[in-house]
């Protein structure tokens, strides 16, 4: 019951800021929202800041999971990076709210700090597929930190670049040109993609 | 005069906020840096976040006029693109006050929308790069505006990595690697790259 009254003021503000931005969103309306009193809100969440924080967390770590949930241990380590990259596109597709929030939460002072801690799990992941496939000779031997957090970085833009104009396709293609740039001079990989470029 | 007496402000203000973190930094001590009063600081800054947001400005306006002056218009696209990575680079190691200010600018509230507001600028120039590489048929044909983007928030981690590890090789080798995968494919450019590719 304590769990579905939180999760009711969570859902409550994402609305909220998806309709009126993060700075028009208030308390009050926030709990208007979710049928409560301010009170009821103020009982689990200390202020808006607090409330976005809680969201931006829950936000990655579902990121998170849809992008473990995607990892083929079959494939190649560029098609699983190519995996991860569609996984974070399309979970963010899938939560039209989330999409704004997304969107606009770096005017969020609470989420600056947050949000570079929480960019540290998708280093983690990137990470352990750049060095599986540099063990595997799939991959040309870089720095795997620099190279996780270079390609995270690419990964942002594009999404928030999506985000911004809807433009998907041409975005991915770019992205997964940087990737492709990841491969192993003369591995079967890097040969097969050469095939696929595009030139129009 | 006057402009002497912001510019002491502004120094003052950089080497506290270098030695201190910007938090802990105060006007206070800020003023005694400077040799002035509190009133004196106050007359040309309104508070810190002011005063954090105009060396953040100046810091951008700097980057942009060097990587302007790394322009060649003789040299291939790839190379200009290098050239501005590396000018980005060396603007900030020239300036060790500055390399502390950039780590930590994401904690100043002021600078979180300031910030992405300076990144335009940047973008303007990628773009106008990747736009003149395609027309002359040196890089393969992708939507200018998501390259941009794209780039630069892998200029962005790349320049944040370095400034915490102070590796810049690694990682300089890693982004070199992503702008080289922007060659048009068979252009002469990409023939010369594949053979200086590092295999270790």
């Amino acid at each position: 019951m304590v769990r579905d009254t939180r999760e009711r003021v969570l859902a409550a503000a994402l609305a909220e800021f998806a309709e009126q931005g993060y700075q028009g969103a208030s308390i009050e309306d926030i709990a208007a929202r979710a049928g409560l009193t301010k009170g009821a809100v103020y009982y689990y969440f200390s202020d808006k800041d607090d409330l976005a924080a809680d969201l931006h967390a829950e936000l990655w770590e579902r990121l998170g999971r849809d992008a473990n949930a995607r990892f083929d241990p079959a494939a190649s380590a560029l098609e699983n990076l190519k995996r991860v990259l569609r996984a974070f596109l399309a979970s963010l597709e899938d939560h039209a709210e989330a999409r704004f929030f997304l969107r606009d939460c770096w005017a969020v002072p609470a989420l600056v700090i947050a949000g570079r801690r929480e960019v540290e799990t998708g280093v983690a992941l990137v990470r352990f597929l750049l060095v599986e496939g540099m063990a595997r000779g799939e991959l040309a031997v870089l720095d795997p930190e620099a190279a996780a957090r270079v390609l995270l970085g690419a990964f942002t833009e594009a999404t928030l670049h999506i985000l911004t104009t809807g433009d998907a396709e041409a975005t991915v293609e770019v992205v997964e040109r940087m990737i492709d740039a990841l491969a192993a001079p003369g591995s079967a990989t890097r040969r097969h993609q050469s095939r696929g470029v595009v030139t129009r």
